[in-house]
């Protein structure tokens, strides 16, 4: 499992004064570019200097307790399935400790080539640390 | 069938160029709004003067073409289902004519007393809005 | 003058429950966008296909009433400056009927190759368009 | 002076591939808020428990040089002025060691009853940590 954590901001919430959902799709890939951080030039480095993209392909989430401005979310990350192309990793957004599940967000990528839009085998440094935080079987 | 119309702006593509996948959701509310703008007052006065909100509890999207800045989307909003409390619309992306479906987002809410912060039953007229645009049975 | 209208979306208010204020930069951006949709291929065209942009150098913002969700903003558009590779937008956002001036920006682009990242004279077409709607010398 | 450190986004670029202009306020914004970060409660603490808050009045911003994904950004804020009732911030950010400015911002906010939306003395404690900041008499 990977962790990472951050507050929310002034302005992601809405006019209903609660968190703008799109925003833990982006929470959720902010933290999957951490996940990332350890390969050589990491996420960033994948993206503008090999040129291998992990575009988003299918998203399933669950919003489960509102969220405001100034919450601190702990999110844990865990690879819930590893394919050749694809993968999917799993956030999970508690609040506060030992900690409220507030959402979980499913997010499939697929390896894809960015200058040819085609999609790749998984690069094996990606793999790899996909692999590290492979979730144990659970009954969910 | 609603349909809602708007163009990639040049700020909601990320580093591989490509829309950044949470603006589907964004785009997916804004159409939301849209499709309830018929209300008194519309979304915004079910908000902000009803105190009526329509927070979302689920969300499930494909992502099956890649868009870009300036491609022009239409929205097809249908309601894939209508509870008491609950609603969930069905989003289609489609670019140019005929139309490539681009992307696909399922929007589950539940009508929110914004005050206290506890489900109530979806508002007549809330549930009329949908009503009129429940999806037919398909296959799918 | 060019007029753009929008309304403010219910995301982009703050933990105040008032717009957002960068957001005012970008509705002037998507306004700037719509200026010049009259160009070959609109403004996309110029960004995609000739690779030039007009990356703000400069901008100054006064906002002068607070604006909210749902309000229906109507932006004015005029050339403040017209130079050999910059240039100078004025935005002025009114809202209501005649319009109380609720914000403004000055916003000052330089005509840029994309691939080169340098400063180039302004193409003619834009220059043209940008011509059109110089503003009268005024007192202000 | 208080400095915030921060990288460039993912999400944070535009079509031409550099940062979209408008996320230098919200990183603005974000360094304001951990400037206020050791006031009781923090700024999120005088924006929803006290209800004052810091709305922008005015922004005048300069963009030097193009910023892009995965750059390290390290904010500098100090006091540029300190008056009754408002005060403004200047944020320069640089990247890298020992720093090139790539932009500066000048943010001017007016202590703001958010219940009734008049402008009120600035709170001691707010002054206080602005005062602490003011940046030494200098020749710009």
């Amino acid at each position: 499992m990977f962790v990472h954590e951050r507050s929310v901001a002034f302005h992601e919430v809405d006019a209903a004064g609660l968190v703008f959902f799109p925003w833990f799709l982006v929470w959720a890939h902010d933290a999957m570019d951490a996940f990332f951080s350890g390969l050589p030039g990491g996420y960033v480095g994948l993206i503008t200097e090999r040129r291998v993209g992990l575009p988003a392909v299918a998203v399933q989430s669950e919003f489960k307790r509102p969220v405001r401005y100034g919450d601190r979310m702990r999110v844990e990350v865990t690879t819930a399935r590893l394919g050749n192309r694809s993968l999917t990793l799993r956030y999970q957004f508690f609040r506060g400790s030992p900690g409220e599940l507030c959402a979980e967000v499913l997010h499939t990528v697929v390896a894809t080539d960015l200058e040819r839009l085609v999609s790749v085998d998984m690069p094996e440094d990606v793999r790899r640390v996909a692999r590290e935080h492979l979730a144990e079987e659970r009954a969910d």
